[in-house]
């Protein structure tokens, strides 16, 4: 099964493919926007891709909400949480490291660690956390790398030490989108994007009340510009339950008259 | 009066200082971040700010949203809401310009305009809209600017052709910030963020219901992360009202039972 994921090699989106396809046999492709993952999925070049949706520091990836909206062919079929771990990699033992590369975000998100523990060490910017890996490579034993989870074994390096970061509670969460809808399975989540046509804050109030009042517990709601006029937006809502499920069938159909432009991003097994 | 916008000189923030203060002597200060500015109404170095809120195309402006949530001097005073206007300057008549410069961004907003009218002009990339308009100055009758609604008179230009732009609904939302409260005016609007403690869709609908019950409306709800863990959020609120109406005074009672960290941003005169 050939599944895309923003790249270059080693990237927080490629061990995001490899921790969720763990036990499959999958050929991993690398490509270079959120924009060509969701193409290759609508022209059937790939089967599978994953994407960064939410960050606990961040915020909304608003980019891939944008594409949601507008592709036609693609769906949600489940998601991955995952923390941001950045380890520190090499040739040798710690000791003999004196720079260590990284992605300039990477490195500032470490720095606490460094001051903290190997305040000789010099914290070097590069490209990218693959391009601090080739560099160890080609530098040499008192080379380091701050990389991803699954940078080590692609670049044949040591793991010298896990976790370095300094907010341990940082993760993202991914989507899987595909071309097929997802079985209920028990444990679903139902993702969709809907607008309104006028006042929108007293008709969100009834579009809550109506999950309210069937029990359906939301997990997110967020929105984005509709790209009209300000103050005008399109909400996205995540809630627990299946689209084929009677109760959830029952409140699309109640809100569909309250909203304009409501579309199912994809029903998939919680992460 | 000082007042802080981010700069450089002729950026667009700057035209929002100039246009919401159009009647008043400001002395404007370009600062080179939003933390800067906030910082410099905290420590009292300057009296006002303006900084961009939202954007009807890209979305709300997270940073400016997370400083917001922190500062404890600042006050929303008001707003003024401004398309963005991209305008051609140059020398001399628009028949002897072979060269545009601009920041790359406001290039692609306009591109649609130069190939439907100016084919024949190369669209050159530089580092901002002020940048372009000194380049212009350096190089002559043949080359010209794209920039914002202040830049002609800033740069002692001529406006050779206003709004060029392809996207005619493009607007900017900005805040102006202060230190002091602001009097009712009877017509006014309040800006407030809080979280929940625990399971907050369930929640986020009681407090709309008191809003709706109050007949209270409300005019744009944002999410961003309590950067604490995934699925923790923080909401901002706008309203019509003045957080010293009774009315409004007694949802805000009711909601702080519901919420925590509950805060009031600032009340200001509708823009």
């Amino acid at each position: 099964m050939k599944v895309g994921y923003l790249g270059p090699l080693g990237s927080h989106s490629h061990g995001a493919a490899l921790a969720y396809w763990k036990n499959q046999s999958i050929i991993p492709i690398a490509m270079d926007s959120f924009c060509q993952l969701i193409e290759a999925i609508e022209n059937e070049m790939l089967e599978a891709a994953i994407l960064p949706m939410e960050n606990s520091t961040e915020g909304a990836v608003t980019q891939v909400m944008d594409l949601l909206l507008k592709t036609r062919g693609a769906l949600i079929q489940g998601e991955k949480i995952l923390s941001v771990e950045h380890n520190l990699l090499g040739l040798g033992p710690i000791e003999e490291i004196k720079y260590v590369y990284s992605h300039p975000q990477a490195i500032e998100q470490c720095r606490g660690y460094f001051k903290a523990n190997l305040p000789h060490i010099e914290l070097l910017p590069c490209q990218s956390t693959s391009r601090a890996c080739e560099m160890v490579r080609e530098k040499g034993i008192d080379h380091g790398a701050i990389a991803h989870g699954c940078a080590e074994a692609l670049y044949n390096l040591k793991l010298i030490e896990k976790n370095i970061q300094d907010n341990l509670l940082n993760q993202t969460r991914f989507i899987i989108i595909g071309r097929d809808g997802m079985n209920p399975t028990g444990a679903d989540k139902t993702s969709i994007t809907f607008s309104f046509v006028d006042d929108y804050p007293g008709s969100l109030f009834l579009v809550l009340k109506r999950f309210a009042e069937a029990g359906i517990n939301l997990t997110r709601i967020e929105s984005r510009p509709a790209k009209l006029q300000l103050g005008k937006y399109v909400f996205f809502i995540d809630f627990i339950g299946h689209h084929k499920d009677i109760a959830v069938e029952a409140v699309l159909k109640k809100i569909t008259r309250l909203t304009s432009n409501l579309k199912v991003l994809g029903s998939y097994p919680q992460g």
